[in-house]
């Protein structure tokens, strides 16, 4: 029996690749976070402490990781200075939103990406804003790694999905993140209603995202093409100071005057809508 | 226009539910949490911080939540004494595993536990481990807080699921969290081919939990049953000291003289398969 070539290259025990999440506020609006904002409100120590001790890292965008790095040293002193902290990043195909399967595509890439892990070097990979692989695109990744047999360990950190969900008092038992929707108004709604019929059924909560200035857009199509007896939730600027979570019924929604008026639309938001 | 009735007899601002996050090591096979083991490694100061400022509580179980508050006092002083806490239980009714509509019928009981709330008083939900109303029965008193107009605010801590979904490397932009199979095995069989035939069609992932003394069980069957060419993968006893991700296709684990040795499947496991 011949090993695998990657074993054959490289014969050292790999590294880990860590999953490191980062803090909700991250990337906001293209702005920095506010300055009294600190990694701890987000992050357990276990966690920055793993992240302080990397050198190697695999992101969307090296900027922000360096931000990310500056977030964490002012809690946990690095093991090596920022400037020589390796980052390497995701290729840009893979950036492109809800795409899984252009993304399996990269896998040859992916493996490119894990040479440190290959050489020995713990690894991390994290995304623009909470847990990496989790709605972004950072999978192909941690496939290579199995593939590789890399190690692969999760961290705890904000999974802004998992916090809406528990925020909106929906089913919490079945549950499904659909991610985007057609922006097309005619698809929109039949997925809508696609969506619907399928939790009306099962019992299934419907998770939805989408970019913040079309928030309102959908926000109007859930409420025009829900059913009165459905229960609809939109939480915004989750884990800011901002943070709101509306969860009533479609019904509910419609006999306000102005459904839409008090909710901060231009925050990152997280629709979730179900049978309960 | 008359006021809702709770407003009425109470007339002062409500109290904020925190939703409380616990650690993963939390009554694992009714054992305490190793005495290494700190509340650090799994919740940002932030989540502790409210947690040890809080005296009402709601749990499934008082117990469990009087050593989680031990944790918390020792790392941060609790503003009152654990004598002095609060601590109301769910109905048991409502701890029926993945039976999400009669937890509906418990909405009148759930109100009845948030009265601290409704007179003024913080409150915090929380989950025997994780994030509380995720894959577990805590959601109708989130509903009910909704619905008296108590306000709802998630805290960051450890979702296993998302833990398992990331370290998986399967389409984490697409999933679903389907819970428990049918222990028949004609039963089980069936719910896994339609849950793998949405995912071949879709892309969606799915993702399943155990009990542990049927883990096992499980595994075999998702071996015996999925389709050569799909992704299978499995966590166990994540976030412990022992944690094993394991990902591959169901013929890569076929392939293996004993597929199941070497997993540690007395843990708590997720099991989670896709197209990918």
């Amino acid at each position: 029996m011949s090993e695998p070539a990657h074993q054959r290259a490289h014969p050292r025990t790999p590294g880990t690749l860590f999953l490191v999440p980062t803090p909700l506020d991250f990337g906001l609006r293209g702005s920095a976070p506010a300055p009294e904002s600190r990694a701890t409100q987000w992050l357990p120590h276990d966690t920055l402490s793993v992240a302080a001790g990397l050198s190697h890292w695999i992101s969307e965008n090296a900027k922000s990781t360096r931000a990310f790095l500056k977030r964490v040293a002012a809690e946990i002193p690095l093991a090596k200075p920022l400037q020589e902290q390796h980052i390497a990043e995701l290729p840009r195909l893979a950036h492109k939103k809800g795409d899984h399967a252009s993304a399996a595509g990269l896998d040859v890439q992916a493996r490119a990406l894990l040479a440190p892990a290959l050489e020995g070097h713990d690894m991390g990979l994290v995304s623009e804003a909470g847990m990496p692989a989790v709605a972004d695109p950072g999978s192909s990744v941690v496939r290579a790694a199995h593939t590789l047999g890399v190690p692969v360990r999760p961290l705890v950190g904000p999974v802004s999905l998992m916090l809406a969900l528990a925020a909106s008092g929906l089913n919490g038992q079945q549950f499904a993140f659909a991610g985007y929707v057609p922006q097309d108004s005619d698809e929109r709604a039949r997925r809508l209603r696609e969506l619907e019929s399928l939790s009306m059924k099962t019992g299934q909560t419907q998770i939805l995202i989408e970019t913040p200035y079309r928030n309102a857009t959908l926000l109007q199509a859930l409420l025009q093409h829900l059913q009165p007896q459905t229960r609809l939730a939109v939480c915004l600027g989750l884990g800011l100071g901002q943070q709101v979570t509306r969860s009533e019924t479609v019904r509910q929604w419609r006999a306000r005057s102005e459904p839409l008026s008090g909710l901060p639309l231009d925050l990152p938001a997280i629709f979730l809508f179900g049978s309960s």
